[in-house]
């Protein structure tokens, strides 16, 4: 994959504007913190690891700002910083990754510095460091969990963890990416994934680009093509993953891992140590983020629900650790008892790191 | 509910363009057998029962055509009307009623008569007949339904087995209609039910003509509202019933009824006798038609996907009978072991219309 979801270039975040793919391929320049928090919330960039390195970027973008306009006093900066975390941990409230982002560099916007300069130095590494690791995770889940797809497969997969979510080649499509550069031959059916249709919006079109065969459904049409037995597993990201294994992802991820199980078909999760919170002792306690009923009832302009009916409409759910056959992250496969193994193995490479 | 969603008038079929629903009340006047299968085949009026009501007066129209031409002939109007029945079969291979509506009309046109009018007589008759039977059986339906509803209910549907899909109050619908009447207290959840948004555009607006409480959810929110703890019960409708139970409804409704059986929730089946087919031992024998890839591409107006994707759309999946708790027909509520239970209760059925 060569789309670059974000980047960092002459005093601007540059994204591409997920809301108009397929459509039109607009990259915006984003020079603001106020467009940066717009651009979150309303999902021009998106995908968990994409939104945490978005937000790396913005302490990064208000760091050069304050500096640009004359500012000289570390204090000063540092306290417009941590105003600068506040409002990005405000976008949206499920995707760990967002609030790790937020905590790491508001720990670096903490540095002792001389002056606003220094600490901007200081800003900009970090940041920097931010997005080129989550770029090396997506390679290191990918070359771990290409090993879970046969020679040939067919893999099924909601919403979209490919390079459009990521600051790197995506999570469970980077399996999908690594898996077909080792010369395996992968078929991807994506659910089109409603209300914001990312499966086929996005994920259609990044698997197209990338010349990999993939065939679109409606999300109702998923239950029915597992217990056909043309899906060999499911892959999917994450937004965030409790210390047992129960993991947030986008609303209708639930519904797949159920009707998965049902069917025998292998459920893989594939996320970065970033998308992990220990802090969580299971899925009860991750928020759940609710978003505007228009989403639902006029989603692609013309209205397709009557005036005034009330939506339920949460973006995310959380599938129980039961349905999960393993989880992909940049350590390995983790596999139950999730309980014991997470903690076991992002331990084993919190450990490896400090070596 | 005062939708009257088929008539026959002033020698047209009038239908409520359902294709137009919510944004448009639009009543069609179809006067052709060639507007009818098109009506048929586009949605325009759609459900099961509805669809057998359509087929019936496709046969008084043609008749009434021929003789109002001057056609004399009792044969030539019988081969006409044969020709009429083969042109309704090939316009949806799916619903049971359909079939069950054209074989029985076949069978009305094949009754000795002296001339055309004579046989036009007996057509206008049977038609007429079909649609009060429709209107009687949803209404039996609903009695016998409205049973398995707890005094303060919140139902989840999928797609429209209401009012608009039948010649009566509905199947899946006519239930809560019922237990409204009867004074219980129930809300419903409506799946939105991609593609074709039958949920967000009809069940939701029937449901709210009626006063009844709904809420609309995308088809990806059910597995989560339904793990929840705030559904009692899923009620669908149903296009073919097998032998054993194995149920063909909408797409998606598998994705349900496998989500309620994880989560608890009894999954209940409404649909007349003239759904069941006793010819097929189970589900793998319903022909399930599949349906243009624009339907999911650019279902709304504007493309929602990249240009030449592949799109796996199937109209209608089958529900095994393991998944579900009971089946309301006219006759009664049929629980397991439904290969025994359904062919006895429909003996039964035929033998007390007999009586």
């Amino acid at each position: 994959m060569s789309v670059e979801t974000i980047a960092y270039r002459g005093g601007n975040i540059v994204i591409i504007d997920q809301t108009r793919l397929p459509g039109e391929y607009v990259v915006l320049q984003i020079g603001t913190l106020d467009a940066l928090c717009e651009a979150i919330r309303m999902l021009r960039v998106r995908g968990a690891p994409a939104i945490g390195v978005a937000a790396a970027y913005g302490f990064r973008l208000a760091a050069e700002a304050f500096v640009a306009a004359g500012g000289k006093d570390a204090d000063a900066l540092r306290q417009h910083l941590f105003q600068t975390g506040q409002a990005l941990a405000a976008t949206r409230p499920t995707a760990r990754n967002l609030f790790g982002a937020v905590e790491h560099m508001a720990q670096v916007a903490s540095t002792p510095a001389a002056t606003a300069a220094d600490l901007l130095a200081h800003v900009v590494r970090a940041a920097d460091a931010v997005h080129a690791r989550d770029h090396d995770l997506c390679q290191a889940i990918a070359t771990h969990g290409a090993e879970l797809l046969p020679q040939r497969a067919r893999v099924l997969t909601h919403c979209n963890a490919g390079a459009l979510a990521t600051g790197g080649i995506g999570t469970a499509l980077g399996v999908v990416y690594e898996a077909v550069r080792q010369g395996k031959s992968i078929e991807v059916f994506a659910d089109e994934t409603r209300p914001l249709l990312q499966g086929a919006r996005l994920t259609a079109w990044e698997l197209q680009q990338a010349g990999i065969p993939v065939t679109l459904l409606v999300d109702n049409a998923a239950a029915t093509l597992l217990s056909s037995g043309r899906i060999d597993c499911v892959v999917v990201g994450a937004d965030r993953i409790a210390r047992n294994g129960d993991t947030a992802n986008k609303i209708g991820t639930l519904g797949v891992a159920i009707a998965a199980a049902r069917c025998g078909v292998p459920f893989y999760v594939a996320a970065p140590s970033t998308t992990f919170d220990l802090s969580l002792d299971d899925g009860t306690e991750i928020p759940i983020e609710e978003r505007a009923a228009t989403e639902v009832t006029s989603g692609f302009g013309p209205r397709t629900a009557p005036e005034g009916v009330p939506v339920f409409n949460p973006a995310f759910d959380v599938t129980p650790a039961d349905l999960i056959a393993a989880i992909i992250h940049e350590g390995g496969v983790v596999r139950p008892p999730f309980a014991v193994t997470i903690p076991e193995s992002l331990a084993a490479l919190a450990a490896s790191l400090a070596r």
